[in-house]
């Protein structure tokens, strides 16, 4: 552990143990080195760990503070989906949910959208315009199949913090995310299958489980320990069940992490049913705890799991820049990515291994992880001020999503269409489930800034909601 | 029909007619301006025209010359594939094809890539350095799923010169071409089914039928005509075939162009049967004909038709860029590229559409048709100088791919091994057959400008060619 670490990790369970309170000032930098015999900068570092951490704030001109978490909010419960394998369904509404984003003057609460504007992106928009000095006519050639060289050592070396040893020969290079779970289902399935899910799950693989003639089997979803391993394992005793597609680390959408002895467990528990586990790690480092949480895959000892990841929600998702270690499986992988799209756009592969070498990520990261926890936070006291008694709320580990469960028999898809005229749209539950479940729930983003504008939204969801739930009341 | 269109006509038939003779002097542009009462401007442009159609070529301070063409070489016969479905094989090779020009110092003679050294395409690198101006955040964004609708409209546009009228919302922006054909195979196909396609064929759209649990039914093919509708009805009365697919536009391999009336017997087969038509129009500008041939879609009245193209051949690959125009099968296209990507990058989106839409693409089309047609008469003297009697050659009507097909028992798989010491690669038949056949036959790429040391791997690989003949004969 180095110096600074000692610091923080002290500094740090004495805010835990109650010595320090929320909003109490903490020692100056200056007493601090003094008590510990270190250098100034070495606090310095110690309190930006902290500040990742989510125990400190800084407050300018006056010093570090401990930082206002809110309570806990009253979470979800345990979610009850069908017992059985479903086709899924709801394309329309996926549809419909993509498409909000597209119209001007709509607030589109419900997509899966970061915030793009910060500065730290900057450098990554030069490294696109400059291309790659001295080797222009590179971006118009063919990309490797596998993907740009570069680009892929530098995803090893990132994979690195979340506990894994990738070398860049493990790593195939994929048009965002998406292209990474669709090659990776069809890769471990025949038409027929069943694939088990969280759940609620992703709305885009669930689709791909779709398209693939596949059939989704939901499992019952703990919002603080994420998929019941417990149902998961009935579940593969009782079907043909050939993967297991889970998104362990702040979750889409209800915003757990997995604890890392479950993440062991559904490791084993795939080797002993000898089942593929496709694990979506997109949020992973967006995580509010630093170091991030261990992937799945760093547990991986016989190669079955299919890491899925991409650029889409740290960075940029225009830039279509994912990809998958596949394992075992990889020359499947490649073969479905050949059949999908033969090559991912060059130019933005090399724009974005760039950016990581010299450093922009890693800057990049720690600003949004301070703006999605202040963004979280200030949602959930949002949603708590102006939704209805009863009204549940996840507690997103980190990531930019917000579950909420309404109480009452409210449907989503309504409030949805009331919501237009207002110029709202928030993402409905039943885009998460496969068989229509989740209709009382929606998912919400706090990825932009807190502004007024996005109160005043919240305030109107609020009051529709109250509306709706005296009209039930007043047809009961 | 202009004026200018007026005079190229009549010179045009002047030469047809053998009036003029190949490599003869053509009448100068001051005597044809006073001979039609025209102006010198009108004879000028009567001359490009002459130009692009491959009649004329302009000899720098001498004038036009009656353009020298080689006699047609000797076709190869009218493929004779097997008579029933098949499952798709040789994915191990079209792997290797594909990682052929990854290698450095290997001279890849069998690859689909385009000359991108061409000037011409400065334009589009500065569109893309600059991103949209004013806009600069919007290449980060997910674009629409549909595809920016700046490309659509000029996409459409462009569609005009093959006898299409669509409009921007008929057309879904893919990741090129290889999308939009997967895309549209799973659109309107369920596993189990099977597909009729041209033989040879691509193998990219063979591997999508392969990766999709469907099954393809070779059809007989004539170079000059392309797909058998004698043989193609057969195989409908007898096969439950969902869709064809076809290159029915400077085909690749063969580089046959379908007569019009053939493209429109096509059509009415299709509807006869009820079946999709798959039309991969990949290298359809590239045309030697001008203006360039109408595609099967232009002929679609009840939009059965599943046009699919890209700008990966007449611009750039690594844009990965392309479309698909699916008629009544558009949403199912819609969801089978979401569940594949999602989205497409939105970068060279709008860079391409810049481009177009300032003209660029006609002076680059322009000047690729020339370089290419100038290519395949070089590499169709160079193979018929250097291979042995009995070759049989191809006469592309654009793009810019050679099929030759080696007498005796030749594979060119082992010929592909043998070369491989020189740095050579070609490309060996057997990838562009479902079950193996066409092991006597490779494909070529006459793309680069015309270079010894092009003629020289040719020289090499008709010795080699010889060589292996011998060894043949030795062992009969």
């Amino acid at each position: 552990m180095k110096l600074y670490e000692q610091v923080a990790t002290e500094l740090g369970s004495r805010i835990e143990q109650g010595f320090y309170r929320c909003g109490d000032r903490l020692p100056s930098i200056r007493a601090l080195s003094r008590e510990h015999g270190v250098s100034v900068a070495t606090v310095q570092e110690a309190y930006r760990l902290l500040e990742d951490q989510g125990l400190a704030q800084p407050k300018p001109k006056s010093g570090y503070y401990v930082r206002l978490r809110p309570a806990t909010p009253q979470l979800p419960e345990i979610s009850r989906p069908a017992q059985r394998p479903l086709e899924v369904s709801h394309w329309e509404h996926v549809l419909d949910l993509l498409c909000s984003g597209e119209t001007p003057g709509v607030l589109s609460l419900g997509r899966g959208m970061p915030d793009i504007t910060a500065t730290t992106l900057k450098p990554l928009q030069r490294a696109l315009s400059e291309g790659k000095r001295g080797d222009s006519l590179r971006g118009f050639a063919y990309d490797s199949l596998q993907g740009s060289p570069e680009l892929r050592q530098q995803v090893a070396r990132l994979s690195i913090d979340a506990g894994c040893k990738l070398h860049p020969d493990d790593i195939v290079i994929t048009t965002g995310c998406q292209e990474a779970l669709s090659a990776s289902i069809r890769a471990v399935t025949q038409p027929g299958d069943v694939v088990a899910v969280d759940s609620p799950s992703f709305f885009g693989s669930m689709q791909a489980i779709k398209a693939f003639g596949l059939k989704a089997m939901e499992i019952p979803t703990d919002p603080v320990n994420g998929i019941s391993l417990e149902a998961l394992e009935l579940a593969l005793e009782q079907w043909p069940i050939r993967a297991i597609q889970v998104t362990p680390t702040c979750n889409n959408p209800l915003g757990y992490t997995m604890p890392e002895t479950r993440k062991r467990q559904l490791v084993s528990l795939a080797q002993r049913f000898d089942v593929a586990i496709i694990e979506d790690d997109i949020y992973g480092d967006l995580s509010f705890q630093f170091p991030r949480p261990r992937s799945i895959k760093s547990f991986d000892i016989d190669d079955r799991v299919l890491l899925c990841s991409s650029f889409s929600k740290v960075l940029a998702p225009g830039l279509r820049v994912g990809w998958a270690a596949p394992g075992r499986y990889r020359d499947q992988v490649m073969h479905m990515k050949y059949v999908g799209t033969a090559a991912s756009s060059t130019l933005p592969q090399l724009a974005v291994a760039e950016f990581i070498e010299k450093g922009g990520y890693e800057r990049h990261l720690r600003r949004m992880r301070a703006q999605y926890l202040d963004g979280r936070d200030q949602m959930i006291a949002a949603v708590e001020r102006y939704f209805p008694a009863g009204t549940r709320i996840s507690y997103p580990q980190g990531g930019f999503l917000l579950w909420v469960e309404l109480p009452g028999d409210i449907d989503t898809l309504q409030l949805n269409d009331r919501l237009q005229p207002n110029g709202i749209r928030i993402g409905p539950g039943v885009l998460f489930s496969a068989s229509g479940k989740y209709r009382n729930c929606m998912r919400l983003n706090f990825s932009d800034k807190p502004s007024a504008a996005q109160d005043r939204a919240l305030q109107q969801v609020g009051i529709e909601v109250q509306q709706m739930l005296q009209e039930i009341d007043r047809v009961a």
